[in-house]
């Protein structure tokens, strides 16, 4: 009986997915300091009603400026902000605060040479309900890229790389993914994208909660050699004080998207989750300058283009 | 017949609230110059619906970091986002997108000296329905600053100037109104408000429109001597580089506060508004260290604490 519910107890979603989010911290974090030798600042926190988090932030690194890897394992009882945060459907809430769990890992890696894209990946598995037998499931997620400049190459790796990991599991998930990835991370006000996208899911149940967290551990498993060979290549090439300075314009825009439009940020904020945490996505330098419009044909304004119109990398 | 039509245009709220606003934003400006001899740059927009705006921005002056003065005339058709923003009762929108009118001057001055306090000001009046006869009016505004590091005289003086324009009108108005600055100014996610206060008030309709509008046009009229004052007294006076970084992270709040919280800011967006426009209120430079804590005791540790439990200043 009691190897039979330890047995039980390793084998729910929630456990699993907790093991595997631990672990993709540790490999995110060991990637950047096999590149940066300034170590990690380590936090734990609990969350009020119930479980909490680790967060990892490295900051004034020699190559990232700076890069935060968080894990969270919450659960409590759902307000009526996190519903809408979360986009539950009227039926999913009907009992008006039902139980939840959400677990996640949150990454975002902003670095000091502006030749170098700021990446963010991210990865949950959402419950509402009884850990045996949820009344709702899903897993959500994705990776993007957000560079200051543009380099082709880079933009296709990135894509790539997460495309493979599509294929593998379903041909119509990358085509999809990359759509709602390019509409996520829209900013309305701007009329252009955050970055030039990537892969972004929610709400994902249409398969067995099986094979989608197979899918989503090798998505999580890609961000690796889908970003940090791109570190290596572009972190010593030379770049000017006006080239920091667009890099800080695009962070402004960076944050914009962030504390507007983010569905994640807002959920955090809601759902009783550290403040340092959630905001550990957030630059060290952002600038606003009124109006700045990059010089017709320069390679700022190319950036910007493509912002404005997606493409299709791969 | 002609000059009856004409006196009844001219003594529209509508059209008196337009002349005070460009008569405020020509005054505030002047102040700003006669400091600072760095040029406004003026751009005057058009709202898709009818009316915009002409919106001054100075930016990189000798004494202000950047320095926006906006007014803004618009009308249109009433979208739910804006009812929301605007904080619309269910009554006054049961025509589902009513007819709308705003008019506002909306001011934000970041200075480079840390010892001198950033400002804001904002004055409004809005309706819902025909100009002649509205269905529902109202005046909305204030004004609050913001140090970096706090100086005791410069928060008496500011709130003192404000108080006595309230006074001097109705006695109930301060103690209302500075209370309700301090509740409106607050970053929920970090406990803590955005600056030491001032006046805020929503919705003032109790009294009659033309003693509401002599009182608006008396709050507008104090803002200059209200805050040069300070700005005169500070803007010479050393500073550490450490002090900057840490003007810098409050900067970083003050963003927090206008894009996660402030209702303006979202009104902006939702009636397409001009989006430079509407973020002139940003800094040009903004920062976040993860989990920054100023040293227990210092001058820093001391600003936070009264943003944490707002002081009756006068």
């Amino acid at each position: 009986m009691k190897d039979g519910k330890m047995m039980l107890e390793t084998k729910t979603m929630r456990s699993r997915m907790e093991y595997m989010i631990k672990r993709t911290q540790q490999q995110i974090c060991d990637a950047i300091e096999k590149l940066d030798h300034v170590p990690f600042q380590e936090d734990i926190w609990s969350h009020a009603e119930g479980g909490g988090g680790i967060s990892r932030v490295l900051q004034n690194g020699t190559i990232f400026e700076k890069a935060g890897v968080n894990i969270s394992i919450i659960q409590g009882m759902m307000s009526k902000e996190m519903a809408c945060a979360t986009r539950l459907n009227k039926e999913e809430t009907e009992d008006r605060s039902p139980p939840f769990f959400a677990a996640g890992i949150s990454v975002v890696i902003h670095p000091h040479n502006p030749m170098v894209p700021t990446a963010h990946t991210n990865y949950r598995y959402f419950e509402v309900g009884d850990a045996y037998a949820p009344h709702t499931w899903w897993f959500g997620g994705g990776a993007d890229l957000t560079p200051a400049y543009l380099f082709t190459e880079d933009a296709i790796h990135f894509h790539q790389t997460h495309k493979d990991v599509c294929d593998h599991f379903d041909l119509s998930f990358y085509p999809q993914f990359k759509q709602q990835c390019d509409n996520y991370f829209y900013i309305v006000h701007r009329k252009e994208r955050r970055g030039i996208g990537g892969i972004f899911f929610e709400h994902l149940n249409n398969h067995s909660s099986e094979d989608l967290f197979a899918f989503v551990s090798s998505c999580a498993q890609a961000f690796v050699p889908a970003y940090f060979p791109i570190v290596q290549q572009r972190f010593s090439l030379p770049f000017t004080e006006s080239q920091k300075r667009w890099q800080q314009i695009r962070r402004g825009r960076y944050v914009e998207f962030n504390l507007v439009y983010d569905r994640g940020t807002a959920f955090g904020f809601h759902s009783g989750g550290r403040t340092e945490s959630i905001l550990m996505s957030l630059p060290l330098l952002a600038r606003w300058e009124y109006d700045y419009q990059p010089p017709y044909g320069s390679p700022e304004a190319q950036m910007v283009e493509i912002l404005r119109t997606p493409h299709e990398w791969v």
